[in-house]
């Protein structure tokens, strides 16, 4: 039997936790029984709920964690007074080897800063970025940075390139990533000074250890036809949100189109339609760029959301992707 | 009578010209016959297609342009050598106050900069700007800056914010339009300094001939809360792009799921759905900042979404929207 993969969750973090926690580790058991669990935050809670689930407390290990950051807490201020916090913990026992990837679907920002105070960046990097996956017509593709970064220079777009082609490799076991850069056109000389350098610098990327196919504009990015997409934070982070505003204003005029018939067509083909879009296959956005791999569920995701981040943790450990990251970074000339 | 608003069509422009812009005119005349068009182009072609329309033939003049614009065209390649060409003579005739507003369906880009060539600015804005008008749950709002301008200063931001609330009050009859800044969180920290800078300015605006609320999310672009959107203009048509390929993503899938049920749902409440996101409502983006009014309909809608793109126009000509736009900015602070 090989190794186990060790995830460290902060098992505080997000709605409804930490029950959904509980269930959607008691989910990707039913698939996976080769992850073991460090699951950080009040003993006497989370002993109590595990009790309920004798599959899930075969499976992990409860750490006691007296203090807990709010969702609607300012970072810096969640930085600075959380040490005992279930979110702190479990990152601090990545620092500390004691295990090899750290969960959270608490305070975003929170997570960013806290992450970044504990563990180094891999050599080279300046700025780690926020990575998801974004459904397209074929399956599904990474797009970064998506928050993490205001504002980006090209050695930081072009780190971005090596990081998140590395991580479609190891989530999609595929040997030559395609690399889009975001932009407003198509043309050379679309855009702006850091995204025309940006450009030139991926092209004449030598090693080719992914594929750079040039810019794509934002109505393309769910095409398919490209698996990674390059955009700084403030931007990738407009993308991102637009994104869910107009799919939620879409479905939500459906639904109400629908009423009437949502009875027949409840097992239907439509069924088809609600799985490829269903969100909570796309849960896990990967904080990319520090020796260690740090995980963010969406904090309003369900159990069946939060076991596919456990399924995203278990990848990135099992196909090394911070060693993927390290071979990426030489063969790019800044 | 009332006087009738002298649009002038640049009729060679975008898929199937100048066909679907008689048709398009065809529209527009059923409800309203307070316009009157001329037709810049191809003076054999558009008289030979004006002669199958009595009723259209009544309503306009064609004016001979022998040179067209491509839609690929390099748009300053476009503006140095498209002296002869329909875009440019139906831009000048405004500039010499034979028409009162200017309606093309082709190149964005070179529409953009023969308009600035042509047209002086209204005093005081430094930055003309593309606002564009998007679905939202109670009905609609706009949002510019989408795509003039790349790099935009809390000036010109802030002139954004003055223009786009005059649009509003032309458009919807409205007098205090809802003005918010798009940003990446809603705490008066979040975001560049350009945009803080927007934020305390706009904050300060005493004479409050348009409300402001701060910031907003990408996700909320369409709750209806709000009815002018300000942002940059590579950050706008990145947003307009992505919503674009996020609605177009999402219909597919529901089409491609729907096959077999279509021929039941063809008369039914899906009916009212596909009214409401009809993108044809929304064609006309308006050129704002200039002494006369340009609108850009887009080059790949039919002769309905044209239509909807005249009674833009006409609009924007009967409620004065460039004095609305003057009288707005000298009451903002810079």
């Amino acid at each position: 039997m090989s190794e186990k993969v060790k995830i460290a969750i902060d098992a505080m973090g997000g709605e409804n936790s930490p029950k959904k926690i509980i269930d959607g580790i008691h989910i990707s058991l039913k698939s996976n029984q080769e992850n073991f669990f460090y699951l950080y935050g009040r003993e006497d809670l989370l002993k109590k709920e595990i009790s309920k689930n004798k599959i899930v407390a075969q499976h992990c290990e409860v750490v006691n964690a007296s203090d807990l950051i709010e969702d609607n807490e300012s970072p810096l201020k969640a930085a600075k007074r959380g040490k005992e916090s279930s979110m702190w913990k479990s990152i601090e026992s990545l620092k500390e080897n004691r295990s090899d990837i750290c969960l959270s679907a608490g305070n975003t920002g929170a997570l960013l800063v806290i992450s970044r105070l504990l563990l180094k960046t891999i050599e080279g990097i300046n700025k780690p970025a926020l990575a998801g996956l974004w459904p397209n017509q074929n399956n599904m593709n990474i797009v970064l940075d998506l928050g993490a970064n205001i504002e980006c220079s090209e050695k930081d777009l072009t780190d971005f390139a090596c990081m998140g082609s590395a991580l479609f490799k190891s989530l999609f076991n595929n040997d030559k990533p395609r690399v889009s850069l975001l932009n407003i056109g198509l043309e050379e000389n679309k855009g702006n000074d850091t995204l025309k350098k940006t450009f030139s610098i991926l092209k004449d990327n030598k090693i080719k250890n992914f594929e750079f196919l040039g810019y794509i504009e934002g109505n393309h990015i769910m095409d398919g036809d490209v698996d990674v997409i390059i955009t700084d934070g403030f931007t990738g982070n407009i993308a991102l949100k637009t994104a869910e505003g107009t799919a939620n204003f879409i479905t939500k005029n459906l639904k109400a189109s629908l009423n009437k018939l949502s009875i027949l067509l409840s097992y239907s083909s439509l069924k088809k339609f609600k799985e490829k879009l269903d969100p909570r296959k796309y849960n896990g956005a990967i904080f990319l760029g520090l020796q260690k791999p740090v995980v963010k569920s969406h904090g309003s995701t369900d159990a069946i959301g939060f076991a596919h981040s456990i399924n995203v943790c278990h990848k990135i450990v099992k196909t090394n992707l911070i060693e993927k990251i390290e071979s990426n970074l030489i063969t790019v000339d800044h």
